[in-house]
């Protein structure tokens, strides 16, 4: 330690200068106590003493330039806006919460945004939180097309790696990559996957298992529980899809097999939960014991828009990412790793296949809701840590301005009509579907003549559900003639109205956006990236090495070339079997 | 300045101890030149000496702290990744040139990257210019709708200020605005405006002049010229539009007067320009003498797509920034201001109104290559400077994406149908107008049956401009049945083939990129921001008071509530009376 005897930069010095210094130091005890004649004592106190004040002189000189190079540095830094900040990954103990906002394009954003300042009547530079970390755009494309899938935008998260729409974590020559989140495993890690759809669906999917194509959904539910190449390699999994882990002896199985996989993850030791009690058990993940499997819907969570009015039967986004992160702190407190977590708004997605706006804008704020409680967690820590969100795509070429068939386009859209509707279009169809059965089954004829039906429609769905009381009967007559399926006019109607334009009921092209805590780290993803790029920041986050991983994984996997119609890609295989 | 004997930090200390150090002086020049009894002179040598002693040890502890707080406030920095890095506005000379990409959404730029990407066979991480220099996102609503205008979107920009779709920098209390063109001018710097449609359109009007409504056009072009409220503000404008600077005796005029402002304009001492010689003899800047205004185009300054296969009549808009460029350079270089140039890349625009994917991949290329010749500039240049980009709003409603009508949608899109495109919708229709009336006028009636009308559109516009040669009959009675004008069934016709969706002949919400050479100045538009702040950056970074501008505006100009027909804003207004 410094002192008045040993001063700071003498620390620095070398020994032959230390030694000097103590030399010094013995002069000064004879100058101070006397000894020798007077003259000598004199003339050699006044000698140590000039030597003694210009060493400190030169140290104070010395430090005094250290402050002026250093002061001028910083000044050159404030001015060059400091260069930007170079990409510096941590050393310690880190969590790393990967955020997916499927199907949320840029459109999505100015959407959700002004409908807020809607409903919340703020003033317009009242913005999400994702608005407030904006950190970059992704470019989205898969290896062979302009327009991935979820299969293949995971893909590029999880292996950091392009490959083709349909494909798990497989490459474009069928060879299986490692995941970060099965690196992140095996470096000690703890891992979590949170979804509000089928936790076997393309992008949870990605990050635990290996397959051709995503439609294998038995197989991924097996590898997700440990039955794959790999073994156990998730921790937690809250999420719904319930359906592919019953055998298909049960009525509510959606499997080819009467496999299940419920009682086989609970002989590997995990708890599995089926429902909401089961949710409320874990009290916000304060009392899970890992592993954890919690399969909360038979396939879909309902949109935020309808889960809010049934009752608390499912939990939201946000509950189950606060009972992630608080179980996976909990479980890294006494370890020197911490957790990798991805959570999935999964349905922003589905909004945008059914071109529902209502149902996307209560998607996104719920999204946006559980970002800001990431950045809460974050904050309130101890451990280091970063989140990035990002979208794989953009789904439904969702445009804020529909122009009217017919007529000159308006510039503006409405909002209002968005708020209105207390329902999804998912929903108000189900419901169609249900009275049909209903009356059916109940054989009352008359409630299924055209004008009975149009009169139900128009009374219980258009009004009630859209919140629109001008259908004209052309309309109606479209949704009862669709009593099978009519959630695509039911948003027809909703859109045209709100003069909301969609292009497609798949995907586009158009870059998404990047949103983080930010961090010197993080400056690895900054700006206009590949999705890739995404991926491999994952890894570095995290140190962890996916090449050792993918040679197990190709030792212990046999690639195998899939069928034509594996190689398919379309709506069916994105829409899958997804009704609840 | 600092010596041995004034220390440096004894420049901070308050003038009573500047005093006593210079007592000590004056005890050290005692000490060192002897004085006093030999007794007494020891015992003041020794104390003296362990004065200055100790005052030295406190220097050099006083800087030797101050170098351990600084440095770990510099370490803390990196590690935060700069925090970010404070905005700084530059003090000494500089330029900024602001460009507008009118029109241009997030969808054009991945539309355009793969586009190019096909085209020059380069892999896909080769991006866009302005791919590597995205910046931020900006939000665009205008004071009354959420759907902006350019007007009102310009208006942001020159201005600062949110204001209703229409206005030309006036505010929604129909009060006039600065701009920071006109305080750039009056504080000394040099002005400029490069467009490529008319120089009274929306944009370049904003930063210029003040009207209540953007179709005021002859009065717009007056104030350009320096007839405005403010006089002389412009120095250099290089465009389209000269039919507004006709006196409507002349048949080329577009006025609802007979004024010339081209006339006058050179009565004031301005350059004129009016054609491709004109434009040849700035010699891309070494010849230009302030103020000079070329108009190179009756209107528009054709599509890029258009403009290459006209024997060079119309300079494009790389040339024209070039000149600007080096112009406002040269004026400027024994100044101690530096120069703001406005350059607009308009037309992306105007390919979205008219849907059509193939004009506007050239237009955001030219842009491109614009944005990367002003890199190149600031790069070269001893001035500093910075280039900052954005648009006004998104056009079209334009998606990577499109299901055709009863089909699954496909998860792909195909630029080699923009690849085979050799003419814009816009110079096809005007081709079967041309074709028509000449038909007409030889009274060719065979001509105009509708299987020989059809046989040469097919052949002519189709095959030969479109590049499709799988036109279906339905199409080409679409054409047929528009000789007036099939710009948009041209566009659908491309579009549908190129999997290209559009859901509006107008504006839409979505959010538009920011992009810039960057720097610690534009720190302040970092993210996500308001449009007005982008305007507020523009004069905070060239240190201009708009303030003192709009006093005087105010001042000279009486404020008038605008008709209810100037209030209208619909695509007739938009579109204007836009043909060449």
């Amino acid at each position: 330690m410094p002192s008045a005897r040993t001063p700071l930069l003498a620390e620095a010095r070398p020994s032959s200068e230390s030694q000097r210094s103590d030399d010094r130091a013995e002069e000064e005890d004879v100058a101070l106590h006397g000894g020798g004649s007077d003259r000598q004592q004199s003339v050699r106190s006044l000698w140590t003493g000039r030597l003694r004040e210009l060493l400190l002189f030169a140290w104070a000189m010395l430090a005094t330039a250290a402050v002026i190079v250093l002061a001028a540095w910083v000044q050159h830094e404030k001015q060059s806006g400091g260069s930007p900040p170079a990409s510096t990954m941590p050393t310690g103990k880190r969590n790393l919460i990967f955020m997916v906002s499927d199907g949320m394009g840029p459109a999505s954003l100015s959407l959700t945004r002004s409908f807020r300042q809607l409903i919340e009547d703020i003033p317009i530079n009242d913005t999400l939180s994702l608005d407030r970390h904006i950190w970059g755009t992704s470019r989205t494309r898969s290896s062979n097309s302009l327009v991935t899938d979820s299969a293949a935008g995971a893909t590029a998260f999880s292996c950091g790696h392009k490959s083709y729409n349909g494909a798990i974590s497989i490459l474009p020559d069928f060879t299986p990559c490692g995941t970060v989140l099965e690196a992140a495993k095996r470096a000690g890690y703890h891992t979590g996957l949170v979804v509000t759809t089928d936790i076997t669906d393309a992008t949870p999917a990605c990050f635990a298992s290996h397959v051709n194509m995503r439609t294998q959904m038995d197989e991924i539910a097996m590898h997700e529980i440990g039955e794959g190449p790999l073994g156990h390699v998730v921790d937690l999994m809250l999420g719904g899809g319930r359906c592919h882990f019953l055998g298909n002896s049960s009525s509510d199985s959606c499997r080819q097999d009467d496999v299940n996989i419920a009682v086989i993850a609970q002989k590997r030791g995990w708890t599995y939960l089926d429902n909401r009690a089961g949710f409320d058990s874990l009290k916000l993940g304060k009392n899970v014991t890992l592993p954890t499997l919690g399969l909360f819907a038979h396939y879909n969570i309902p949109f935020e828009l309808d889960r809010r009015n049934m009752a608390d039967t499912y939990p939201s986004l946000s509950e189950m990412a606060t009972t992630a992160l608080r179980a996976l702190e909990e479980a890294t407190k006494d370890s020197d790793k911490g957790f990798f977590l991805m959570i999935e708004g999964s349905r922003v997605d589905h909004a945008g296949h059914i071109n529902d706006p209502a149902a996307q804008v209560r998607e996104v704020l719920e999204y946006d809701k559980t970002f800001q409680l990431v950045l809460d967690f974050l904050e309130k820590s101890d451990v280091e840590g970063v989140v990035v969100s990002t979208s794989d795509h953009e789904t439904g070429g969702l445009a804020t301005a529909l122009q009217e068939p017919g007529q000159d386009p308006v510039y503006n859209w409405f909002p209002a009509f968005l708020a209105n509707a207390k329902a999804s279009a998912e929903y108000l169809a189900i419901r169609l579907r249900a009275h049909v059965a209903d009356m059916k089954q109940a054989g009352d004829d008359s409630a299924l003549s055209a004008e009975s039906l149009k009169d139900w429609i128009n009374t219980n769905l258009i009004i009630d559900g859209l919140g629109i009381t001008d259908a004209l009967d052309e309309e109606l007559d479209l949704v009862a003639a669709n009593t099978e399926d009519a959630t695509t006019v039911f948003s027809a109607i909703l859109s045209l109205r709100a003069h909301i334009g969609w292009s497609t009921h798949g995907h586009s092209a158009v870059d998404v956006n990047i949103y983080s805590s930010g961090g010197p780290a993080a400056e690895q993803i900054r700006g206009n990236r590949e999705n890739t790029d995404v991926g491999k920041f994952l890894r570095d986050y995290l140190g962890v090495d996916v090449e050792d991983i993918t040679a197990e994984l190709n030792e212990k996997m046999v690639a195998g070339q899939p069928t034509e119609e594996l190689r398919m890609t379309d709506f069916e295989m994105e829409r899958g079997q997804k009704q609840y």
